[in-house]
């Protein structure tokens, strides 16, 4: 199963935590001056330390179509940057471990570990035990005073990056999350939008992530992070809980018309999807939305993503094929949800 | 049963047919110069002319209260005016007949048979079953040469106005209607909103009705006015299959998010209601809308009106109560329609 397909902690708040350690090899220059036969044998050399023994698998990226490629990113399993090259270029993955390290992106090689809700520790635990493996095996740039060394210069030291996948309806719906943002230098945070940066923040989805590598160990890096992305989820449930005593009916409506709409329209673009997903997300947080949970809806946002979805079709589909076959997939699904709350006779409430 | 709650011939195009004489009695003047006394007695002797015996039920509309008077105007079953005035005036019924005579309206007497569908020959039928039952009780002002005398000068002869309430969604989203209501006064009608003279066209209804009374018998405005309606009828029905053609996918998209809206919101006012309804009415028609019928829906449009809406739950509501309320009683309705196709198995069609 994917990271999205599984329960996780905090999902009210938290869609996802990624923790990704950037680490390259002594003996390659880094990859903009790496030929073609230099990444050819980082990826053996990488498949050698991370093998099926160990549960990983390897996908050559640079025979795969840019569909597959693209559905990839969707799932948040390699970078849109990754997705765009053309040099030789692998994926080594555990679905189990959720371990996904992906092979001659911006470094040598970038651990990553993705798991649902808020959950750095266990994901942090995860890619230091693919780090150890490959330590054990290769020979990895680190230098005593600068720590691991890495193509750009903001990864240096620790290499490590967590971000966690925050879901802030209430804070964008009153705008303030406008100055949480002007706050977050001072906390140590970046933010970014679904997909990496440049990107906006559709479903009122939002990337945090550490800004600084350098100078700190990993656990003080998990530790501000954990406590400056707890206070944004303080705040977005207490806004929560204000709107709801403000607003209950405009509110309820807001919710129940986007559950509507995903239980019937005909055609859905991706624009209105990330909207009904928001509304509906905020409907689970607030009790007014059953039958539907966090993971259910998480994982039909990103099936019902352009690239994910024409995978599950086999061949290319038009724009306005995939909104037919989007609306259908949310049609089938929410109605299913609404159907079995149905049959459970939980009739009394709304659904 | 009200006339809205049976079938009706035609209803893809037509929602009603009425009938109406108007008639006034000899030994009274009109009614702008009608006494207390004489309204009375014209009460007393229209209740003696169509008693119990012949299925007949008296209102005193006098007694009346606001609501109930508007309630009564929302059924179409009195006028606007009627329901303001403040001198004696009663409804003396027949709803098996479907037959409602205004006591001391703009007439003495205006009998009214109104049916669902394209119906006008039964509706005159019953409409002329009440008036020869009045003839031979009262007496009636008649002239060899005017025919029967009434207040305004536009109903003199026959006193007869028929008309039809007619849906054209097609029409209306090309904008054709506009030509077609150039040419009214051509083919002898004249067009009005829903409820009466200067309203307008909500949910793509359209009252069309003969305009000339006089020099004419009964049954030349009849077959005028059935000539004419058919042939608007059939531009009608001609324009949804050109717009099915051409934009399919679109049609079925706004259908089905209309049929959503309806399951789903939690407030919905008048004017959505209106629009909703043309929606899903042309979805019906289209054979888009399965488990709901016109019949049904033409119901749920005037039980979700604010005074019949009121009127269900006894006690003042404030606007948004009666959002609310009116959002219930829909997404009840339609939800109960969509459970029923379920249920019996229609699984594979969209409903």
């Amino acid at each position: 199963m994917l990271w999205y397909e599984t329960e996780g902690p905090e999902r009210d708040v938290f869609v996802s935590t990624r923790v990704r350690l950037a680490r390259n090899l002594v003996d390659y220059p880094f990859e903009p001056r790496l030929s073609e036969a230099g990444a050819k044998e980082i990826i053996e050399k990488a498949k050698s330390a991370l093998g099926e023994d160990q549960g990983y698998t390897c996908r050559d990226l640079s025979a795969a179509g840019d569909n597959e490629k693209l559905a990839l990113v969707e799932k948040h399993l390699i970078s849109p940057e990754f997705a765009r090259k053309n040099t030789p270029c692998a994926l080594i993955e555990n679905e189990e471990k959720q371990v996904y390290v992906m092979v001659c992106e911006e470094d040598h090689l970038r651990i990553q570990c993705i798991r649902p809700g808020f959950d750095p520790k266990e994901a942090m635990d995860a890619a230091l035990e693919a780090d150890a493996a490959i330590d054990a095996h290769l020979h990895i740039a680190f230098d005593e005073k600068l720590g691991y060394l890495t193509h750009c210069p903001t990864n240096l030291g620790t290499g490590l990056r967590i971000s966690v996948m925050m879901f802030l309806p209430a804070l964008t719906m009153t705008g303030r999350i406008k100055s949480i943002q002007g706050q977050l230098s001072k906390i140590g945070l970046t933010v970014r939008g679904t997909t990496g940066e440049g990107s906006a923040a559709k479903g009122c989805l939002y990337q945090f992530s550490n800004c600084v590598t350098q100078g700190v160990t990993e656990e003080e890096i998990l530790s501000n992070l954990r406590e400056a992305a707890g206070s944004i989820a303080r705040a977005e449930r207490e806004t929560r809980k204000q709107l709801l005593e403000n607003n209950e009916d405009a509110l309820r409506d807001r919710v129940m018309r986007a559950m509507g709409t995903m239980r019937s329209a005909y055609m859905i673009d991706t624009e209105e999807l990330y909207r009904l997903y928001a509304d509906v997300r905020l409907g689970i947080a607030l009790g007014i939305c059953e039958g539907v949970s966090y993971t259910q809806l998480d994982a039909l946002l990103i099936r019902c993503m352009p690239a994910t979805l024409t995978s599950q079709f086999g061949k290319d589909l038009s724009s306005t094929q995939r909104d037919k076959a989007r609306a259908e997939i949310l049609r089938t699904s929410m109605r299913q949800a609404a159907q079995e709350v149905i049959n459970s006779e939980k009739k009394g409430r709304i659904v």
